[in-house]
């Protein structure tokens, strides 16, 4: 597998079969709307950050069909003017959504896309794909970011991650907060800053490890980083590697950093500093890496251990322990009609009808801890308590009110140059300042509560009614 | 993202900065051997199941770095001399490797590559990703396949799937055990059948169930599965699907099968499996689908659910609570001398040089709990009790020692026409058919036991005295 092309088909089986009984009932061109909404924030934290729209966006623009697609699909049963017609399929649908690197809340809508009912039902699988995936690893790397202060945070997870996922996972790491990948592709294609250390591997190729560091050295004195416990990292490693650091030194050269990746590392990271610092070199960074997550970061950092950098890899790009954010796409306008799905409870029922999402801002500044979604053209005049009940005594009314969707493509064209890797993760960065610290917390966080308008609750209610009869 | 090639650069950095030195120190062409083997089997299981060794032939026979690729390098600081000897860079090694689809367990070497040094740690990143993503999904699908019986499984898993790691978590999965998938891409590339039924937008973009039923009966009136719980499935779904099969009857067709997507499996299938008997719809088959994984389907089962095809997204996909397989990459021999990496304890020590696993097989001709890692061409003679002990009472030499390495690749070409996927599939499961029950439980399985040839472990123990000292 060399090359890979997101086409036409990179999609549900399903999705064909409903777009071709849509086109050969002479229903293919009704409007319709979908929303993309999640239900439950992973790693039972407080808050999700919304990553892969720009992905989505450029998809969208260039999906076609290919005409190898086109033979297969034929051959597989589907209707030949059907094929015909995915021939000449564009989207062609307008895009409401929230910006890239927003934080984000269950059961709000994230996403919309308006189009033909054939169109938004057939790229509902790749933008499913696309903005759960990186949703998923922003949110990590957020949570990472949120107690790692200002250290640097390193992607080192091409080894782990599922397959060539890894290269939108380093994309999503970069937008909840990362700063550097030792993924060389997506470090190019995505331009970010890569970044490596060496290898075992190389350690133990030489003789000697003196021998290897001196090599390794020799070659780009000034971006140096000593891989220092193949053998013995406080009897071995440290004293070579400072050995070394006098050496470039003497030739007007600085030794990077040291990288620890076994033992405990917050006390080898502090003898660690000590021995170099006693060295005279204080300028020498600390690298840290091996199974790091938010938790073990942040344990670290509580016990005061000295490192500068973070290097992640397994945690950080397979999201464990819930590995998927259960984003769902779902129908919410079609033929004309608001449209609804119901269920058992009231907690998986969704919303119908073109919806606009507002962010409540306290008189401080930062997010009260409550949106409330409407209907699109709706001006909010008061606040439905559902699922939550605000604190009575604030009058929303006079709080500010920030909508939270634009329209970003019409008539399958992205209305906006995309935003910048960096300019998103700095929005993030911004963003998730505003955000209270209760729903920070790991253990037990805050509910950041979300409400619907009075006339959405009357419609939904009005649907459900109709559809329960 | 449209297109995505596999290059050079799908690689740590590290790789490249060590790749280098062994350049400019006039090393690169030494001989080196690496071992690719894990040390916990994923989600407390018995067992793990090898995958990816075509893709990896396949991207090692392919690989090489575009002009794109250089600039890059060479723009963040790489030496020109490297760059220009990475243009001509082809991966010449010699892989020997255990087939794909072998049951396989902790600390044996499963694969190694001898080569270059330079080429067989350029390879290294891309060697895991490809390895450790897909033996984690195929293990996954061997765990539903172990308690599924003959019962169909289809992979629904491409909307969260990791990105574009999709791909090959649905070839992954073909070789653990699962039938078909609704990735369409996946299924034409590889060869899988496609399947699919109709999502709950279809119904409600109706103004009726039965409508809705009825236009996506006739257009594939030989394939239409209906997903009978968008409103009601007992009073509403199921009804409308009996009398759309009546309907199918009459025209000469049968429907294929209703789904379940929501609320009780195992009630809703028997209630389900009795109103269609009743309908004289014996032929129509029961698919469950909602946050399906190996516990369930093993519970649904076990409270004999008339269940016939089961779709598995997420937890196929995502393979949680895991999400990786920590297969490491490990250097052996180097510079013409067998290597080791030490650790503070025995369980992460290395094994040296050149290796071979054999597997005992018992008088039944089952596997019988314990491979041996022997120096490549040793016949090995006596079996070393490290980490775990044998039962005495069997005298090993007498039992049949199947070795499971072979010669894939040899000058960067593969030399076998690679097996067809569904070729590997049956091999996995004939393989796991010899695998004694208790290693499959879930809970505590039964600890397969690895040994070392006792001059494997002479060789070792020379060396890890060596590097003591």
């Amino acid at each position: 597998m060399k090359n890979f092309s997101l086409t036409g088909t990179y999609t549900d089986l399903y999705q064909l079969s409903m777009a071709q009984v849509y086109f050969l009932k002479g229903k293919s061109n009704d409007h319709a709307v979908f929303d993309y909404f999640f239900r439950k924030i992973p790693f039972d934290g407080g808050y999700t950050v919304f990553a892969g729209l720009n992905d989505l966006l450029e998809t969208l623009q260039e999906l076609e069909f290919t005409s190898d697609d086109l033979e297969y699909l034929k051959g597989i049963g589907f209707n030949e003017q059907f094929v015909s017609h995915l021939k000449t399929f564009r989207f062609r649908g307008t895009v409401y959504a929230m910006s890239e690197g927003e934080i984000v809340f269950p059961n709000e809508p994230i996403l919309q896309v308006h189009g033909s009912i054939l169109e938004a039902q057939i790229v509902e699988t790749l933008l499913l794909n696309i903005l759960n995936f990186q949703s998923l690893i922003a949110t990590k790397a957020a949570r990472m970011r949120a107690v790692a202060g200002d250290r640097i945070l390193s992607d080192f997870g091409l080894r782990r991650a599922h397959g060539l996922g890894a290269y939108h996972a380093t994309r999503a790491a970069i937008v909840g907060g990362f700063n550097s990948t030792s993924n060389v592709k997506a470090a190019h294609d995505f331009g970010i800053p890569a970044v490596g250390t060496m290898a075992h591997s190389f350690v133990q190729s030489y003789d000697d490890e003196l021998a290897a560091f001196r090599d390794f050295s020799e070659v780009r004195p000034d971006h140096c980083v000593l891989l220092v416990d193949t053998y013995d990292t406080l009897k071995s490693g440290i004293p070579h590697a400072i050995t070394v650091a006098k050496e470039l030194e003497q030739r007007g050269h600085k030794l990077s950093g040291v990288r620890l990746d076994s033992g405990d590392l917050a006390y080898l990271s502090k003898q660690t500093r000590e021995m170099l610092d006693n060295a005279g070199l204080h300028y020498v960074k600390i690298t840290a890496s091996n199974q790091l997550d938010e938790y073990v970061i942040k344990s670290l950092l509580d016990q005061q251990a000295p490192i500068d950098v973070f290097g992640v890899g397994t945690s950080l790009v397979t999201a464990p322990p819930d590995a998927a954010l259960d984003g769902v796409y779902k129908l919410a306008f079609a033929y004309g009609k608001p449209r609804l799905k119901l269920s058992e409870n009231l907690k998986k029922i969704t919303l119908p009808d073109k919806k606009q999402v507002y962010r409540i801002i306290n008189g401080a500044g930062n997010f009260l801890g409550a949106d409330v979604i409407t209907l699109q053209h709706e001006s909010h005049q008061t606040i439905m308590h559902h699922p939550f009940e605000f604190d009575k005594s604030l009058n929303l009314k006079e709080l500010e009110q920030r909508a939270l969707f634009n329209k970003v493509m019409e008539n399958g064209r992205a209305l906006h140059e995309p935003n910048t890797l960096q300019g998103i993760a700095e929005y993030c960065q911004a963003q998730f300042k505003l955000l209270p610290d209760e729903f920070k917390r790991f253990q037990n966080p805050h509910i950041y509560k979300v409400g619907i308008s009075e006339k959405l609750r009357d419609e939904r209610n009005q649907l459900r009614n109709h559809y329960k009869k």
